[in-house]
């Protein structure tokens, strides 16, 4: 860390990379106070904020003791700040030491270079490079459609406030990697606005000011996602269960489920987990079926399932559950928590009820200890002891702004908060339950410490069309950007989940959709929120047959797969990865954002689009093989054919894994129709 | 004007009004700087802002010499801004004598009461009270649609850039009346956005530091707006020939337009003019036909026009034109002023070209005087000498805020001014050729001074279908909205004009809006910018015998209007009256917007859905008599039998006109079938 001081400024360094630049002009630091207003609507938020004042504090003093600078910023002797700025192993901690009361916003500026590309900040769908945009940082539901310009968002604001936007994310975080090679984190969970369109700089705005902001650098990105994770908290390896198949998505009843399993197993599907969400039981509503809120195994629609999870388990094949932290009013676990006072209160004291849509639901306190405890043991009893290997941990994104919680603690703050609270909850019972390793949960919320607690995120609800924002496309982005963030396990629902407006999934988008997730960590199908308008995996032979050699695939892919966890588990190099963190030197590589690396030796470029069977990808330089023929490629943009079943898949000639990826090719022989394109 | 000081604050009396109420933490003035940025994309902007300071200037010092009160605002000693407030009779000039240099924003706090109401900000479409939302001020294309949730919204946005928005229109003013009985009216041409959505206060937001802001006041809404228009100035009364029958808009030629009239005169429609906008020629694009934008007469187009016009005028039928701001690239009118130099530039010193649609333009640069001379040459050679008695003045919307002019004034505060020079231009050229009250012109855009100069408003371009914010309803509030704010003058297209995306104007949408532009003060067809997609007053027989017997009754309303029309140029009483303004103590009136009076005695309800034949209306108290059978009614909600051709029209008993009105009540058993509802 170095300062250079000048009549009119300074600029900050870590390890040669400029970080402050503040000018009189242009001070490196702002500071106001604002009144925000949240409106949510099921999840979905529009936020403003009433700027009531903002000054640059463009005054400044500086006492400069090596690894320690202390700064002093002001505005004509008002608005006085202590930072402090200390160095650490690869790291610069700015800490607010002071700051004057009534202030809620800073504007803290960060220098930028015009070339710079920048990734993270959380799960991202629409853009992978997050220059030349801004990025509210807000959990929340991530919308329906996602693109102002599509019908399906245009239909979903206009009927429920609820078709998002290119930032609209169950999973945001303040968190950025610059191609500078440095992180930056701001330690905080209030609002917080990252504005990457400026030239020179890149301006985050904070509703709050937080205790810290770090910065950490590397010698390469794979150096400098180490050093992130180090600060945030990395993923355990997965159950080796997960390695051994494909998780079928069953609903309806035991034998319903039973029975999609068998006919799978018959088909040569290699299954490794039933998981069923209405394990709980169902509510029809006009969205679809959705999940019964009251976590208890519902013994009329899935009777003799404890047993029925046994035998399962002895050939080999686990059972799982859902769970989210609320609780449907009426119901008997509302009850306890309302009795016992662990659901969130409203102002006026009472419970808040939440709209969910066409029913009201209460949310668990996590600020409070005894709630905490008390859903926990739920979690151990409810679900573990009764047998479960693990579960969906749904939503974290509905903590209203103006709920009272019992840690005092303010809302709007704890707000973003939730999923890591959240994640915290259902890790603690798997380890208390010593089951690490065993169970797996996965979450599709999340913020800064998330990654630290959950054991794997899925993507949420994609529709199950084809569109680029909100579909297969999306997820691959939002791996990455994850993976930048820290978070370095992800998956998503095969088949996307929203099924509204007249989707129907099509058998293409499904096969297509199922031959990526096998170069994804986990493979787990889901039937849609309206089943019946969509293609499933058991709608035909020929799907099944087609799932069967995927599933064949994946597990062969098993050894290879492992290893790129257990690299996320030791180092955060995240599983799914993008390309320039290996070929930094490629500049082509930084606007790629569907293609990536699955670990170190396969390059995938999902094929995104309907219709399609040939698919162009860009190789980096390097001695690639496609998989599915052997052909040679040196890098540049190519062209493949990319039948159904086919995904564009290479891997590098050096790989130890060569034999390996040469057997999964001579699997691909067994035959599959590749003319299908639709139901 | 009085002061009353306090420790923490002061408060400013007009005529024991409370106007402003500054206090330490509330303060009345804020300041600050800011850049914004502009996008245009064929007249319709996208504007933010990037704000860089803002502070409250809670420190003051007061010298009150009674008629004049000094007041230093600041901020801890900095941005000092000194403010003399002035009182003239009925109204107190606030002036910004001296500001700090560099700062572009304040935000300027007029004290709210809850219950308040709020008019005008100029031609209002969507709302016509204001209280509750804010309203951004900025001469634009009003939208396609205006309503983000509908689907022509959707598309417009899509395709376009251009669904606008509640608050998107061709004439904003600066300017609002409250229902505290005072008008405040800023002198500034900046983006400002009027915020009345607080409480306590009315918020200003001024992209600069205006000159003055005036607050009159007056006993009566009739005394204020009477004291608004003696400061913003009156419009002239019109020729007598818009009294005598409908203005018939025709395109496509001589013989066309020659062979409508005809048809018309021989159903017995009562003519007294006709427009062709086609008159130069015309040009095909995907929205339409679209006029050729070089202004002189297409003789091959019009073959004998000359002599037409000059038969026409013997039969006591004028002929009206069109012209706009714009030229053709390419066009010989286009290439004289390039090569005079008179328009408007870009930064590299070229001619700027605007992109019109499928075609490219250039603004005349209306701050050079050499080129507003030229222009207004054009006007009174091409226009008047040829014998047009009128013409629509279009545009004025579309100067881009990054072009050069010649006066070096900035273009971002020049674009509001545009369509008051522009109306200038043309009242010069009448007033020059000495036919004011002879010739008429009328415009769509529009900001403070427009009122002065312009002979007439339309409502600019309304969808032919029945939407609220974008159709015949929306223009009711922008009548009155534009009344309030010193424009009394204002008529629309009768039919609408914009067909897209399938809209198809029918026969029924045509009848309504004729039978409401008899108690308007100017009946004129439009064809549409597809003519063929659209129902026309010739379509069938049935229509122009509806025209007929409706310009009949149009015709003899001319005295009653006259009066209306005449009290509007001496006394700024608009011809179209929100009820209020004479019912002030009737709480129900200050929340009508889709009925008015029409001068003092007539109220006018227009049925702007489909398929009705019945119609509520809302009478303040007094004694009505329903138009078309002598119903009485002594106000309240009632309920009218209104099929087409019957508009619900009540007048006032005691009123002088009563004769005439019901002579008018007979003329309405000319038989039409009522039951026409759709093409």
């Amino acid at each position: 860390m170095k300062v250079k001081k000048s009549d009119n400024g300074f600029k900050v360094f870590v390890k040669d990379k400029e970080i402050l630049n503040h000018t009189k002009n242009s001070p490196c630091l702002f500071a106001g106070k604002g009144c925000a207003i949240y409106d949510m609507h099921k999840g979905n938020f529009k936020i403003k904020d009433c700027l009531i004042e903002k000054v640059g504090l463009k005054d400044f003093k500086i006492t400069d003791r090596k690894k320690q600078i202390k700064i002093l910023f002001s505005f004509n002797g008002l608005y006085v700040f202590e930072i402090m700025l200390k160095e650490a192993e690869k790291r610069v901690i700015i800490n607010f030491v002071k700051s004057p009361e009534g202030v809620n916003r800073i504007w803290f500026r960060i220098n930028a270079k015009e070339e710079e590309h920048v990734y993270g900040c959380g799960e991202q769908f629409s853009y992978f490079d997050l220059r030349g945009k801004s990025f509210p940082l807000w959990v929340s539901e991530q919308g329906i459609g996602r693109n102002k310009n599509t019908y399906t968002t245009f239909m979903a604001d206009k009927c429920d406030k609820a078709g998002g936007d290119y930032y609209t994310t169950f999973y945001p975080q303040p968190t950025f990697i610059s191609s500078e090679k440095y992180f930056c984190h701001v330690n905080d969970s209030s609002y917080m606005n990252f504005d990457f369109s400026h030239q020179d700089f890149h301006e985050l705005e904070i509703w709050g000011v937080p205790d810290k902001i770090i910065i950490g650098v590397g010698k390469t990105y794979l150096e400098v996602l180490e050093n992130l994770t180090a600060l945030l908290g990395r993923q355990p390896e997965m159950p080796d269960w997960i390695y051994q198949g494909v998780i079928l998505g069953v609903q309806g009843g035991t034998q319903i489920a039973l029975n999609k399993y068998r006919k799978a197993l018959e088909k040569g599907v290699k299954v490794n987990a039933l998981w069923a969400q209405d394990w709980v039981g169902k509510k029809i509503t006009s969205f679809g079926k959705r999940i019964f809120r009251n976590w208890v195994w519902d013994s009329l629609m899935y009777p003799g399932l404890d047993v029925e999870i046994k035998k399962l388990n002895k050939e080999g094949v686990k059972f799982l559950g859902y769970i989210n932290p609320q609780l449907l009013k009426g119901s008997l676990l509302f009850k306890e928590a309302s009795r016992k006072g662990c659901i969130i209160k409203n102002r006026e004291g009472s419970d808040y009820l939440i709209d969910a849509g066409e029913f009201d639901v209460g949310i668990v306190d996590l600020t409070n200890p005894k709630a905490f405890d008390w859903y926990k043991e739920i979690i151990k009893k409810n679900m573990i002891e009764f047998g479960l290997s693990g579960w969906m941990a749904d939503f974290g994104e509905y903590l209203p702004t103006d709920a009272v919680l019992y840690s005092k603690i303010n809302a709007e703050k704890a707000h973003n908060l939730w999923p890591t609270l959240w994640a915290k909850l259902n890790r603690a019972a798997i380890e208390e339950t010593d089951k690490l390793g065993e169970i797996l949960y996965f979450m599709r919320s999340g913020y800064s410490g998330t990654g630290r607690y959950n054991t794997m995120t899925f993507a949420g609800d994609q529709n199950v069309d084809w569109s680029l924002d909100d579909s297969l496309a999306s997820v691959i982005p939002a791996a990455l950007s994850l993976g930048m963030s820290g978070m370095g396990l992800h998956h998503s629902d095969i088949g996307g989940y929203t099924t509204i407006f007249g989707m129907k999934r099509s058998k293409e988008l499904l096969m297509r959709w199922i031959e990526m997730a096998v170069f994804t960590p986990m493979m787990r199908t889901h039937e849609g929120n309206r089943p019946e308008d969509n293609w499933q995996f058991d709608s035909d032979d020929e799907t099944l047959l087609f799932l069967a050699k995927m599933s064949i695939i994946f597990t062969k892919l098993a050894p290879y797969i492992k290893e790129a966890v257990k690299e996320n588990s030791n180092k955060g190099t995240p599983v799914m990865r993008p390309l320039f963190i290996h070929y930094e030197n490629d500049k082509k590589t930084y606007d790629i954002k569907y293609e990536y690396l699955l670990g170190r030796d396969l390059l995938v470029a999902p094929v995104y689009e309907s219709g399609k069977d040939r698919w162009k990808v860009y190789l980096p330089k390097d001695n690639w093989i496609y998989l599915w023929n052997g052909t040679k490629f040196n890098g540049g943009e190519i062209e493949v054919e990319a039948p159904i079943g086919k995904i564009p898949v290479f891997y590098r000639k050096s790989s130890k894994y060569e034999d390996l990826f040469k057997e999964i090719a001579k699997l691909s022989i067994l035959s599959v129709n590749q003319r299908t394109t639709n139901n």
